[in-house]
């Protein structure tokens, strides 16, 4: 992001969610970003701004498929409390989201095969559902967990 | 992108490759990008800086996906000198790029079914394959031609 000034006031977040404070390298460029832990699992979200837009003012294919990417990769992240890498995402659009909607991503755990995780996932505001996928993702190296998280079970 | 100053000098850009004049939305974010036509067809490039990179200081997944997006789907521009949007994209990661890479992107066009193209793309860096994928597009508005592009041909 090019000026904090870009980021919408809180008053525009809704409950539950906080702030992430990812700053540096692309991610960001891409935030501000958001995350929400409750009943039906860990979900993320952001407000689409000027800078997350294509010249037709919806957010660019590119950004959603990066918070496609980070929203369901963080599946992965609250099952083993590690940090994880991307093997393959394949992401169906389906609609678009305009400059100042609220658009929240999530996903669910498929399968886990050894150190594959299989997540379907995703990305809507509000009732409208703006794209649908698969992940598979990687842990690469265990930390310590947050919160909301579980705890890092290796499987021999 | 935040800062102008992080744009590399001209001379780090390889023979052939023009610089794109996309400064607003996402698009400015993720720059800068770099097109070059030629005999086996059109591709793009871009120089992986730190506003590219995740904590490992290798090109983030995001922007991998970004990138094979517009540079996939850049093969339907250059098939119908039209706009596009895209449909599905599936991206597998093999490989990762580091900060001062330069990784090119481009596709050749598998079959146009009505107003569906599908793309078989590939990201690479040097002898060194990035990512493979498919990408889906649909044409949404004609325009004027560029240089090396066919002219819009519409079926009924």
């Amino acid at each position: 992001m090019s000026d904090d000034e870009q980021a919408p006031p809180e008053a525009d977040i809704p409950p539950g969610y906080e702030a992430l404070d990812w700053r540096r390298g692309f991610v960001g460029q891409v935030g501000p970003l958001y995350r929400r832990s409750g009943p039906d699992g860990a979900s993320m979200g952001f407000r689409v701004l000027p800078h997350h837009a294509n010249g037709m003012l919806n957010a660019h294919g590119g950004m959603l498929m990066t918070f496609a990417d980070l929203s369901w990769g963080h599946v992965v992240a609250v099952e083993t409390s590690s940090y994880w890498v991307t093997v393959r995402l394949m992401c169906d659009f389906l609609s678009s989201a305009r400059v100042g909607d609220w658009v929240e991503g999530g996903g669910e755990l498929l399968s886990r095969a050894d150190d594959l995780f299989v997540v379907r996932g995703r990305v809507w505001c509000g009732e409208r559902l703006l794209m649908t996928g698969t992940g598979i993702f990687k842990p690469i190296q265990p930390r310590e967990p947050r919160p909301g998280e579980k705890a890092f079970t290796p499987r021999s």
